[in-house]
């Protein structure tokens, strides 16, 4: 049996890792060929001939000796986009930890790879090291997918942890956060969902045969949350998560007007949510990613690390072993990338309602006679009804004082619209927040 | 392409929810062909040909019609043998949900299968729906295994876990786990971990390289579990669960002689653990279960329902769903088995030691002057030293009491010499109990 041929283009956290596990053997019938950084001179902790090394990344899309493509780059185009592309064409196999590269040309790269009869693999490009991309297009092949829930930024989740903990607010938690190298300089991409959504675009793909678009996912980040609302939490058994959803709309059982949404269409979410105790979910901390599928067989959950050079490369690693077996095994049918033909998959509605939940609300309200009583009217007027309200007394002479309610369920656009309304009367202050509770 | 064509034997809980899923179309490009079970007129809520059926499940091993025989009858021996037996001297390919029958015969069905060019699938053998031996066998194929830690029994976790919060003493919770259809009639199989340990010598076999032998699994139930070990895991924040561990033993560091085991033995276990509350095994209640891999790479866990006849089936179909894609890509050369050649499976030694922990003891003391002095000399004797220890007040006049000991990390054979020491003088009454802390 010939040995595997392996192109490496990129040799950072993840590239480095993946070589030397490489070299140690931990992927029978295989053979690093070819290898490409920006700097082929930085000492990397390993030893390899100079001259399989280059500074062309491109170069590995047309050697011979170049069986599978790792592409660890990273990137949403440029270097990465190109060199993909042109491997494509030449046949190669890929496998890729690129959720950027995925969640925006991956409709494209998916035809290219069918065309040319390859197979291209992106396990670590969702929650690292935790093989949930296998789990669900294999574990669960005959399964009908309901919902996916998922905690899949470890940057935000770590942050959300810390506040939690501490009891400290969001800028200082992301400072430290980013001298514990656990947020970047520029934190945006994870803080602010981004970096969720490309990932929840890519098994929502899978597990609904929409075309994968990281745009299609209505994403908010986790800037608005207040150290108080980790006090309210626990005074509701629950804690504050950033949670990627995905899920199919059930039609409607009621003719109500304000439930929409009709059968088959399918929601991607990424925002902050109090969740309670009761749910698994709850109890993933620091920079742990977990997956749950909720299916119409089982409800199963994923939990590990979801970054990290070793954990990534172990999903690297283990999509090169899958090609390798596979290849053993005739490859006269190559799997697809996205679990159907890409012909079959189709274009996702951006849609604009989740699912009805309820509702965390916290609003700041003046300390005045009659203001509650406003603001329950405007609620009932949106049809949101109360469940819960809490009041905290004020504190050292604001004349605002915060106010949570919980809803019982209803839609994101009653919500938004009693807050709208809300925020037009003279008795709310700024700093207001709104969380689904799940 | 040709469809799949599939025989079942065995139409019972499993059975039935497979061919319903099958039949509703839930993987591609099969066909039932064939069917057998005891009683071939009993109505099962599906409808097939009259002539796909027989009786004698036997008939599945040798019919034209028949690429993949799914085995759901059960049992290590008798008709399932003989059948998985035929069927692979006949070529067909297994799917099998039987742990019982792997874990007496795997290695001689291994070597069969090997012989023929067959594949083995048995995903649905060990913890029910939870995808666990392809996360463990591709997922995590490039990685260095070096623990596994299961909940593997759905009957014994529901019955510790509302011994916990209900308070109540083993026998009268074990009658409401039958009265709820959760434990058997006779329910040996699963209160003594056999049921556990046949699944964990699968894992096991996969994860270190082993023939796997449920007899080189050291199984203790949890018959001896008592109301009060709650009360003082409680105290300890931690809860007691029955433990299904496999390990590869680490070579000493220093040279001590109370530290045994040589690089490379692999050590498997099922017994009860008292599991603090930091552990995510800790969290897993009522009929779920959980594995934990432990590796050079990633720590991953996966939780899920063990059993049911839905969420095995589901796994039964995705091993469906994995040959016919198999089958597909050309076949060319078979995945092993688990997941090396049989050839190169080592025998596993029986060890009888586990890997040193620390261990919580409970023993029943004399309530007179100089008792505690005499146990904690004899357990200084046997090297066991103590962490903490924790006596309650004597109880309605009675002369013992019960005291825990949480000792230092040391070995099971010390803390079983000492309490072979122990019962051996006056002031200890019978009813003792010991569990490793994890
Ligand atoms: N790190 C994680 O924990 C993690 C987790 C999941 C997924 N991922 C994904 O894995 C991929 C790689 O991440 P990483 O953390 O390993 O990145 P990294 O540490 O920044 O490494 C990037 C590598 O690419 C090389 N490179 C950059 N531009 C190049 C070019 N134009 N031509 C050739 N080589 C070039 C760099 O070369 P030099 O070394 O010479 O600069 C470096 O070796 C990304 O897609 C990322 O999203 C990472
Ligand atoms: N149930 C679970 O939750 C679960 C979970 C994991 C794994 N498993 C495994 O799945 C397998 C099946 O379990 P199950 O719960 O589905 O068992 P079950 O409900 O008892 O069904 C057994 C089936 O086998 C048939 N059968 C028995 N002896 C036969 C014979 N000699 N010839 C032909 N057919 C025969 C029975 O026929 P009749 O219906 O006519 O009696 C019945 O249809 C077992 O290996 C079990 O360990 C089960």
């Amino acid at each position: 049996m010939d040995s595997l041929k392996i192109g490496i283009a990129g040799v950072g956290t993840v590239g480095t890792c993946v070589v030397v596990k490489l070299l140690g053997g931990a992927v029978k019938d295989t053979t690093i060929t070819r290898l490409a950084a920006r700097d082929i001179n930085k000492d990397r902790g390993f030893k390899m001939p100079e001259s399989q090394w280059t500074q062309n990344a491109l170069d590995l899309a047309d050697e011979d000796d170049v069986d599978v493509l790792v592409e660890l780059i990273g990137g949403a185009d440029g270097t990465a986009l190109d060199l993909v592309r042109a491997a494509l064409a030449n046949k190669k196999h890929i496998v890729t930890a690129n959720k950027a590269l995925l969640a925006k040309h991956g409709v494209e790269l998916a035809e290219l790879a069918e065309k040319n009869n390859c197979i291209l693999k992106y396990e670590a490009a969702v929650a690292g090291g935790i093989p949930v991309i296998k789990a669900l297009s294999e574990g669960l092949a005959a399964n009908n997918i309901f919902r996916i829930n998922g905690i899949l930024n470890g940057t935000c989740n770590f942050i959300l942890t810390e506040m939690e903990t501490k009891g400290a607010g969001y800028e200082e938690t992301l400072s430290i956060a980013q001298e514990l190298g656990y947020a970047e300089d520029d934190p945006t991409f994870d803080v602010e969902g981004i970096d969720a959504a490309q990932k929840l675009s890519l098994l929502s793909a899978i597990a609904f045969g929409q075309k994968p678009n990281e745009n299609d996912v209505l994403t908010r980040g986790i800037s608005d949350v207040a150290a108080i609302d980790f006090e309210f939490a626990k005074g509701f058994e629950a804690v504050i998560r950033l949670i990627a959803r995905a899920e199919k709309k059930i039609k409607s059982e009621s003719s109500s007007a304000s439930i929409s949404g009709t059968s088959g269409e399918v929601v991607q979410v990424v925002e902050p949510c109090l969740v309670r105790k009761t749910s698994v979910l709850s109890g993933i901390s620091g920079v742990t990613n977990a997956v749950q599928f909720e299916t119409d067989m089982v409800d199963v959950i994923l939990q590990g690390p979801g970054a990290g050079g070793e954990a990534t490369a172990s999903a690297v690693l283990a999509d090169i072993a899958d090609l390798s077996q596979f290849m053993k095994s005739g490859m006269r049918v190559t799997p697809h990338v996205f679990g159907r033909s890409v012909s079959e998959l189709v274009a996702s509605q951006s849609e604009t309602e989740v699912m009805p939940s309820q509702w965390y609300i916290r609003l700041n309200l003046k300390d005045a006679p009659g203001s509650m009583a406003k603001v329950t009217s405007i609620l009932a007027e949106h049809d949101v009804s109360i469940e819960e309200a809490v009041q905290r007394g004020p504190q050292n002479g604001e004349d605002h004082r915060p106010v949570v309610f919980i809803t019982h369920k209803c839609e994101k656009s009653a919500i938004k619209n009693a807050l709208v309304a809300l925020e037009a009367i003279d008795v709310i202050a700024k700093d207001v927040n709104y969380m689904p509770v799940i």
